[in-house]
């Protein structure tokens, strides 16, 4: 196989509050040990190490959380340390990030990974992701990776993908995208299982720079603007040029903004372990489970209890007679909630916004 | 009214595990700020101080609860504290609290008070209390108070009493007792309520202590020997001697030891909103409560949540889409337990003690 220079982006811009309250507006899910014994962040960066150097790794994220993350990786050199003008969805990051590869060698192989997904099985994740370079770079495609979906979820976008029509890259089966879905209803997502041809959409996406670039002019005429003024920013090394180019581009997101609209790309299956840990009732199959199906960190005593997840290192938790809650304790601030309820932790940040004396607790 | 020498003989030795992971060993429900801003026992003390002067209250304890109990009440003197040569249950204590005050002044009415239960109304305890003061000195009866049941409880001894031949003494109708009964089942202690006349045992006993004499002469023969101990031994003042008289009575309560034996038993109405606090479901009802039901000592933010009881002071706790639930925050250990389970809190603490590892928490 050829020698490719593959650049990996990570998306480490991500805020989320479907983590208080152990992530706050000060740190969320990224930074957080949830999902291994170190900060999601700082997993996702090792473990592309094998197939990609940590120069040629770039972290793209606002001020603050550029800042959390050099602390995070003190040894990667400040030019891996991409900071976004503001926080304007993926679309405007990805163009930025990809037309600083572009301007080195439209030939590198953009790897945009978000820096908050969890993936199990990382030998086969490096295995497909190889595969994904190799179509990336010998197809001119746009790839991506298609969660096999394991129940119909409404959380995710789906990628319809034609599975008759699979081509096999580097030992990794490729199908030509059919379409792109937003998160859809109930009735929509059964419907999306029962077809079969239907995967959840995982937000890694790989590119030539110089294909993006080709793309970007072939379907989606309104980041045109950007794009220009952005490279024009990049060559002479403006702050205040950038930040107006940037503003230039909509803040939307990258698959709504090309993925959906552009022809030729190609889906691979996602068939690693993955998890995007969107909520904490996902970590009860993430964490080791006792006999009765509670997950913990932290030491735990149940007495008839069961389906629990549990956040309280270093102390112990008794829990009886209680079934399916998320227990967090986060030294300030403690969460005890129904594990079919958990999307409305986010309910609780707003409720905290509202409150001034609550506002600490953000 | 005479002004009677009336001494209060405070039952400061409970032990319970039912306010665990709060409640420890070390520190049982008299020592904890629970149902009001100060320890229960302190509140007990309180309670009685427009009756009953310091100096004429005694704690009875063993020596490591009268050394907690002493640095509660640094300024109480030290023959107010009665160290138990060990723990016996009450008849013991109280033959032994009551022989020192009977060695002083027979005629002294003592009153025997738990140091772990709450009474709302205090202005109404105190009216029933000097009126209970003055049936035993007149009377030589042994008073006590029965609590109006509210509930077919399990959890209590009940006592039937004689409705209809109540009188009135001092403004408080007192009624001939017909029975101390044990903790009931289910279906006996529906028939109490149903019956009308059964009141719950208070574990609040009066009586002069020429009179406590002399009916355990009458109808408790087997607590003759160890009261003859008893005396001798305070008599001549040996810590040893008083060891083995102390050994010379039974452990068991003095209910069963002579009240329930004894004639001419008489009961008031414990009508100031008494609990014994049972359990951490019964703060429930002693707790502020919020429109939801829920009652907490900390800052609560309930979503979509109803009929928590919460502990966790100085910090947040949210609540989303749960309901009834017992939540304890004390540090190295956190309580969630189905408030239906809370008389469960006890088997976490046995199941603490079955695992080497859980010790430190017990």
């Amino acid at each position: 196989m050829k020698r490719r220079d593959v650049r990996a982006v990570i998306l480490a811009g991500g805020r989320g509050t479907r983590f208080w309250p152990l992530g706050r507006a000060a740190k969320p899910k990224q930074f957080l040990r949830i999902a291994g014994p170190d900060p999601m962040l700082l997993e996702t960066v090792r473990r592309i190490r094998p197939l990609i150097p940590a120069r040629k790794t770039t972290l793209i994220a606002d001020a603050r959380q550029t800042s959390q993350a050099r602390k995070l990786l003190p040894r990667l050199p400040k030019e891996c340390f991409l900071v976004e003008p503001e926080a304007r969805n993926t679309a405007p990051a990805l163009m930025l990030a990809t037309a600083r590869v572009w301007l080195e060698n439209p030939e590198a192989v953009v790897v945009v990974l978000p820096a908050d997904h969890l993936i199990c099985d990382v030998a086969a994740f490096l295995k497909r992701l190889e595969a994904a370079v190799e179509a990336a770079a010998r197809e001119s495609a746009l790839v991506t990776f298609g969660i096999p979906p394991t129940s119909p979820a409404t959380g995710y976008g789906y990628i319809r993908h034609n599975r008759g029509a699979g081509r096999k890259i580097a030992g990794t089966v490729f199908y030509p995208a059919l379409g792109f879905k937003e998160k859809p209803d109930a009735v929509r997502a059964a419907e999306y299982i029962a077809a079969g041809d239907h995967a959840w959409n995982s937000g890694m996406f790989l590119w030539r720079a110089g294909v993006f670039a080709q793309k970007l002019e072939l379907f989606a005429p309104e980041l045109r603007p950007g794009w220009t003024a952005i490279v024009a920013a990049l060559r002479s090394g403006g702050a205040t040029k950038l930040k107006s180019a940037f503003r230039l581009v909509p803040a939307v997101s990258i698959d709504y903004a090309l993925m959906e609209k552009a022809d030729g790309v190609l889906v691979a299956d996602g068939d690693f372990g993955w998890s995007d840990v969107g909520a904490w009732s996902t970590l009860a199959g993430v964490w080791p489970r006792d006999g009765a199906g509670n997950a913990s960190r932290g030491e735990t005593l149940a007495l008839d209890a069961s389906g629990c997840v549990v956040w309280n290192p270093g102390r112990l938790t008794a829990l009886v007679g209680v079934r399916d809650l998320i227990v967090v304790e986060a030294g300030d601030a403690l969460l005890i909630c129904d594990a079919g309820s958990d999307q409305k932790v986010k309910d609780v940040v707003e409720a905290l916004k509202r409150t001034p004396k609550f506002k600490r607790y953000i």
